[in-house]
């Protein structure tokens, strides 16, 4: 509930202008009508940042159409995530406001640019394979306002590709490191910076790879302390967790 | 290869008091050497905050005893993790100087007071048994400055017991949410916070809890974004991980 | 077999009209035979609630025409779950009387309108890309003459979204919980009820999700006493588990 | 919020004896201290029936000691579950009004006589094996009023021992089906009655068997439509799901 | 080497008409060459049963048709197993005397009939979806001279399908019991034979199924003493183990 | 029901010596008593073969001895299987007349000898690990009447140790071949026999190998046509399945 | 950093052309960028021998076109692995100095020939359809001029064709042994050599097979002491190794 | 069967001294024989390098006396391997000869001295927890004649620990490298030498690690082209690799 609406109802209550008992009848769901009230000043401050976001892929074209033109019409930021190239033609034939990148899947129309983010983050990825996971972070991260830097093909088997980025991974206030196959590179750059790190597993691999448990568990159990983890492929939650990070800057 | 003494090397080349393939001698090892003191001026920086850190679970009382005599000797404070109350009770006689914290199961010794860190964290647990993990992170935090609330018990079964703390929630700069069985506290917590929440699975539970990979999993797949997870009873990971955001505060 | 035949039968022996033997063939299969008729008794009792079930994925169109016209001429109702929109576009065209709900992916026929059930059930998800599951669960309900309530989106990340409902959620008999992803919201919704909770995992998800297998592990290792736990995916087999509940109420 | 509170702070207000402001303060933490108020309302409710529970498994005789002790002086009653001799002597010895049942391996007292629970609850087990998970359900049933039937050792590579017991099948409101080897069980019986089966695996089993999973991936797949299943070895939680399903016929 | 060859070279070396090192040349590959010679012996026996068998799947229309034409040419009987029909009709066009079975997805010619088996075969299933891997052991049975007789859907959730059948059980010398789903069905059947009964796992079912995982674990943790089982949706398999335990008839 | 016995029945209703009433009583749980006692007699026939079987592992002394003590007085033969040394001793004190087999881990006590079993039996082994595995196996055929010869150690990394032994192998009748680590010796065995091969995985291994989860699979996906699998360690299913397969001898 | 370079830069700091502070700006990041050389060495000295190579599969026929170039203008080798058909003739339209080889699913071109190694490779599978594999590790040593010798469908469950092939195995410097199914091949093969033996499991089987994972876990636990494992399907990565091995000979 | 022994037998039979039959009957068991014996042979010819080897984990210490005091008998070198201290001092109290290396719990005579093995053979641990399983390789190593170099505790969370030992890794002629945790190392390693790389997992680590599947699958998913892998903790079985490998440089 609105804190004005409250002393409004308060107001009348000690000028007579409304009794008790009516007065204790529209307070009765107070409890979770006012959480409710509560949360969507709370995402209305998320917002700020970032903007409601869709998950494409478990809808079809339509459904996805209904949400995003809902959302759009009551003046609101909008991203699709998981939304392949033929989907995204489909939704953005009927919302042709939508941009899409194609190699991050996202769709997404901003309705106002968002305040620049303080703080750098980095993305990095293992291999050209793991591209699409990092886009998917750097793509989300660009529509919350931050200007990540992206350095690509860094895998641990080649290791000086990685150490000649020694001074990107120094400067970064945060760092998301993707990596499909054996996943190993978090376990380096978390011991070479101070940061935080956040490594995601991809699904790049085969065999014993099982769709991505293996670097999942590679990130999870690495000797370098304090990299934390996200789900297979998930660029946008590492984005959002380090949208979260970088909150403590403001 | 520390830069003082680089400099003071260039400068006896620069004076003549060194020759050219003396000094070349010197710098044969110091891509390497240099790399190792490079790390060692960055593991001094990261151990202003952090103590050097001993694994005990694998390792025999006898040899936790000389590592960590020969860092105590160094003049460097130390820290040991995964070490039962018996292992703990060896290793104090032969090192009296070590404090043991049996709760966490956490043996250490500051060779001095960290600097008290910036920024509010916030241990929370969904059940009691959990409060053993909790525990690890808080007391790993407290060696390296920062100074944790703890709210223990607070699973998502009963929500009143979490909901009546929102407020210790919203003004958090990171929460540690540690919880077993199904581990859906960082789910409900990620959702009412704008801040990183960093999500633990402990192995508290039974069945196809599966040792902690339920929680696990379930972290993972979270539908509150970016929510970051640590390995199952990794509390000293989540505190470092934490301890990397807090730096985004120094 | 029947008392009164048996019966009969002794009569005949004791009054000479049947031999010793030709009475030792009659009994030699009566064990089996009887229970036979016993389960068919049992069969039709059930069937006064609900129609005969075709699991129509692993079976042809083909197939299924000839089971369900052979259970339509013996006068039964029938239903036909996870049947896709192609495949019951060609059942239909055989059989024009069946009626088809393409997001409950259901085809059916009643023969005559079940009695309406007592109780008062609750279908609830987590999030959109949950309600095919969950509207398998409530055309099924329908089918035996439930008429539940459905409350789509209410996941645990949004808290406020559940509580604004909590008037329903306790009014309900029983509740189906359905929730892909990392599954919490059965957990949630068993901590604010009495009422039987069905929890029901989707394959919603990706990654560690593991094709359902998380949430199905979050739920079976809940911290809310009392929720029980269908396959993933398995709406149906919740909607019959709630009819089984509602049993109780007549 | 004790609705008889809320009301004298609202008549306050209209007295002129509390300001609009300092009611404001009074009322902004109101959802949640509310919702808190609320659930220890249902709280209590859900008590009549059900003891206080706490799971003896992960915590120490002290600890176990320490939480008992502080519920029983609030004069509620209590149980503990998962607790093997040696600890239940130890707490026992120090709480020795606590009432210990060794094969369910549950310590309790309750402070009244639960009421009555009207229907019938029947517990059956595949084999002896499975006597220490069915206990534990029947004892949970007990202590909230309810008086299950034991059937023990009637699995179905001997059809014949549960075809003996066909009435008391049918004549059950709530089937509890315990069963570890295969679990196959549950199948049978779901396919014999018309009621509620609660379904749970249990760990009794080796290799393939794998600690309870084969049994539970069978009852999750199995072909008795409406079978609902629990965690392994969980029958506390089958108990407290049968106690959901008797609510249903107070 | 057969021993009168043996002889024959021994022979030769006695009277000079063989030198020893030519001798030793022939004789240096004896062991193998020899084993070979047993093998080849051996199969042939076994073929006098069984026809070749090409595993079709992992192998293109061309691969297979090069392999059964050689051993057609060889005037041997051939059978080609999980053969789809668009690979089966590019394979009959160029080899057209191949009989092709649909549902069983085996192509076959036999060169002669095979001897009729002594011995009755059962093949029963649980469900209608496990037909096709009943019919693979059926149609492979025929192939090898046993009469199979079939029994399909007779699941145990439905138990006096599979009671009103006990003759044919009990006269059976080997039974094939095929299931998906929870595949209880061998663990029913076991129990009321005393003959050998061959479990195989269907890959039918969804979710906690695991493609035939979780009727896997369930028929080797069977409480039924001796059942015996195959990999996932092997009715070759099961066939030819039926096949080898007629052998004993023979 | 024993026919005799039925036979008898009817004909005193025949002769007038029994009435139909009291007949009818007698008669009146016929279904399932006699179910039972089909049951009874088919166990019967089966016991000429195998005694009266307990599972030894999960039960405590106490109650090994008390059902052991039932079978005993109602002169019958039992065996108690996975009973440790200890757990055998506490028995054997209360059951002096108990035979104690420490490798195969089996008590038991035949009543009268089993008639001599036709056919012959291999068990073979691929390591000495696997040997108590095995003698389970071998001891239990001893006890149902079978003569088992026993072949260790003959693991095909030294092929030649297997292969000396050919003719034992070919003149089988059953073979059981039990194997941890990789457990290829059921393949290669398979492919050299004709005669039904019983596949026994072992958890004698570490690491990949699962607890015989390696061993399992491989067995379950043999190249050798008809070859089947028991559960991990259980040499007494073997010997049961074996027992089987005998019968088809007698 | 190249010690001339370096040593230019002391003389230079000797002469006072170059001030101390210059000289520590150019050799702050030394370490790194000399590693970075250093590796850049070694890549050149690998490469004389192998080609780069570019993994296929995750990439489309754009960006394998645009790698493939730029290693093609600069004058070197290139293979591209894991590249179907349609793929390549796309790639090949494009850059049609490639050579496809459509079993191996290698593209590929040698700037040069690279020199023939010594020592001799034997490339063996189990059954036809581990084929691909194998050829994809027989292509690869052929393009690191490797002269591998390959024998095909030698499966341990006919085993006279393997040990036909005896003085081939012994003579090989180091075999290559690919097996889908149960994988036991290598366990023969490497209990009969004294060379390295490199075991490659493959995807083909189904049901417990597991897509891989049964086999490689009976390499892995293989009784044959010292055969070493790649990934499932790694055809590539057996032929790498092999020509690590091979290195030792020269 | 010796060729010497042949050609004699050849000799006599050219030359009268032995008849026709007599040599036949001593070639009568030749296949299997000479089989054996080649497979002595090549025994006798690899333990000129290895001992005869002893899994001493799954025996009694009465069982290893037995074997080991039989090989030592016959004059041969012997090795038992997973024998813990206690079990090591029951067996050398029957057998002083022996000795025993605790970290690599290994215990052995050798009969000679193996003849000194050409090549570098390098092993390097990422962690201290990891030494014992570098040690069993070692151990192994140092009896059958090679001299390794030990490089411990060189992690990549530490990356200059490990870059500081570059010489003597590109001076190896093999590598074993051993690591838990999350087992990035040969990854590194691999992408830094041009040697053969064993990777060897281990099971220190908790969580996720799950026992070593996490490094193991680390390991097999490598970036690293040409790195093999061993199964979980298996030094022994890595440092016969190594022999292996050593072999081509004889």
């Amino acid at each position: 509930m609105d804190p004005n609406r409250l002393r409004e109802l308060l107001q009348k209550v000690a000028g007579g202008a409304l009794g008790v008992d009516e007065a204790l009848t529209s307070l009765r769901d107070l409890p979770f009508t006012d959480l409710g009230f509560a949360r969507v000043d709370q995402h209305r401050a998320l917002r700020q940042g970032a903007p409601e976001v869709v998950l494409g892929e478990p809808k079809t074209a339509e459904q996805i159409v209904t949400i995003a033109r809902e959302i759009h019409r009551a003046g609101q930021s909008v991203m699709i995530t998981r939304i392949g190239p033929e989907k995204a033609a489909e939704v953005r034939a009927a919302l042709p406001f939508l941009t899409y990148n194609p190699v991050a899947r996202i769709a997404s129309h901003l309705a106002s640019t968002p305040p620049e983010r303080k703080g750098r983050v980095l993305v990095v990825t293992a291999g050209t394979g793991d591209v699409p996971v990092a886009e998917e972070a750097a793509e989300t991260l660009r529509l919350v306002g931050a200007r990540p830097t992206c350095l690509y093909d860094v895998g641990v088997a080649g290791l000086h590709r990685l150490l000649a980025h020694l001074p990107a991974l120094h400067e970064a206030n945060v760092i998301v490191a993707v990596a499909g196959m054996e996943g190993a590179l978090p376990s380096v750059v978390g011991g070479l910076v101070r940061c935080p790190v956040i490594a995601v597993p991809t699904s790049v691999g085969y065999g014993a790879h099982l769709g991505g448990m293996a670097p999942l568990f590679t990130m999870l159990t690495t000797c370098a302390a304090g990299v934390l983890v996200t789900n297979i492929d998930n660029g946008f939650g590492a984005a959002m967790a380090a949208h979260r990070i970088l909150t403590n800057l403001d």
